[in-house]
């Protein structure tokens, strides 16, 4: 049975994007910039600003993960529903890009932690919050080797990128969650180690960081939801559509996901 | 477009489970087992073991939730795609039937943490694992009432009944995962308070409660995998197929997802 007959992309239709996916998207970017600016005050008010050459190095660090393993990763999941008539290989060659901008960015990120633990003799990769990020930077990487390997790289035959790409969409979507999960648990940890027992005296930092956490976990979850509904998944346009056509008929009983 | 010809249900074959996805539950069962056993020797081996009427109140918390809210859960997600040539009744039963026992313990889980703070006059619903928490527990609840309205009691039209139903099986796959992340700031928690500097020296509790999470997210993961994969769906039955069929006769133009 073909990936398409099992309802993974829509028959071609040259129809506009669905208004509500409109909708959707727009309240994603506004919770995406949320969490960015919230990030931005918590550090900018409560933490002393950002700075590389002082204390202040550790705050480069949530602030460049939110941004390049959380907004910039999660948009980079939703430019297929955004881009839905444009080229396949255009939209794929943004979707590429947006994950070296969201790597190079938490790249950053993770040598201002590793460089501050340095200076100021902490142990590195104790915790879980370290743990899961190691993880996601490794899958990550992986992850966009293959993709670049299947999808952009010529060589790869229908047929293969067929088996790989539900691999690719969930392993995609996993390692996204996992890193709001990964910011999620160091949010905590840094507000464990400077609070401590003024946690639980309700302090203006506190809350504005549980707000920080609410609205990481809302940005997960409604792009979460975009990505999996089936109905907003983006069509085949028409040239895919025929060139799928012609493979199906040259491979019949070779296709991709019969077993 | 009917939600079959989404594919969201296969067409009707009476074939026996694909035996990969045999493989992925006995896995995800393994998985969830060493869970609520790492939980177990935490407790026991670092925390003093559980017990209602004492400082030891605390540690039902932990154990309740992880069994409740996230194995239990996590199972009764899986029953569709366990049982699938049951009579759709006694699944969906057995779906509400795993979730009010999940619900049952959770409920017992959060008595004892509320009871314990009182007793022991700590503030309560200050940290963002509470704020999380309580999220959970109220769309859980909700989803539950929804879930029972729609598709247990009778009354509910087939078609409101296939509007509702990708709205529940994302809510259900969201709240699942809500209750995966609130674990592992949980236990987060309970290590930065009880451990502080230590954590950082490589404490087995610690290194012990890091695998704990890494095994909680390896479940979560792997219990998604299985919900997600579409040609693991559960198989129409041929007199489910016979009856869908019908509807889409009587009500053409009525569909639930053409939009």
């Amino acid at each position: 049975m073909s990936s398409s007959r099992l309802g993974m992309d829509s028959p071609a239709r040259p129809a506009p994007a669905p208004a509500a996916l409109l909708y959707y998207v727009a309240f994603s970017q506004l919770l995406g910039l949320a969490v960015v600016a919230t990030t931005g005050t918590w550090l900018g008010v409560y933490r002393g600003g950002i700075a590389w050459e002082s204390a202040l190095q550790f705050n480069v660090h949530p602030l460049c993960m939110i941004i390049g393993l959380v907004f910039l990763q999660g948009d980079a999941l939703l430019v297929y529903r955004v881009f839905r008539n444009e080229a396949k290989r255009t939209t794929k060659v943004l979707h590429g890009l947006l994950h070296v901008f969201a790597f190079v960015i938490a790249l950053v990120g993770l040598v201002a932690v590793f460089d501050f633990h340095r200076k100021k003799g902490y142990a590195d990769l104790y915790s879980l919050h370290s743990w899961c990020g190691i993880l996601v930077f490794v899958l990550f990487f992986v992850q966009w080797l293959m993709g670049f390997s299947f999808f952009l790289f010529p060589g790869a035959s229908f047929s293969l990128r067929s088996r790989y790409r539900p691999q690719h969409l969930f392993l995609g979507g996993a390692i996204f969650l996992l890193s709001v999960g990964t910011a999620l648990l160091g949010l905590k940890e840094a507000l464990l180690f400077e609070l401590g027992t003024k946690y639980s005296k309700f302090e203006p930092e506190g809350v504005l960081a549980n707000v920080l956490g609410l609205l990481l976990a809302a940005f997960g979850a409604v792009v979460l939801y975009i990505l999996t509904r089936a109905d907003w998944k983006r069509p085949l346009q028409a040239e895919e559509q025929a060139l799928s056509m012609d493979f199906k008929t040259l491979t019949e009983g070779d296709s991709p996901s019969s077993q």
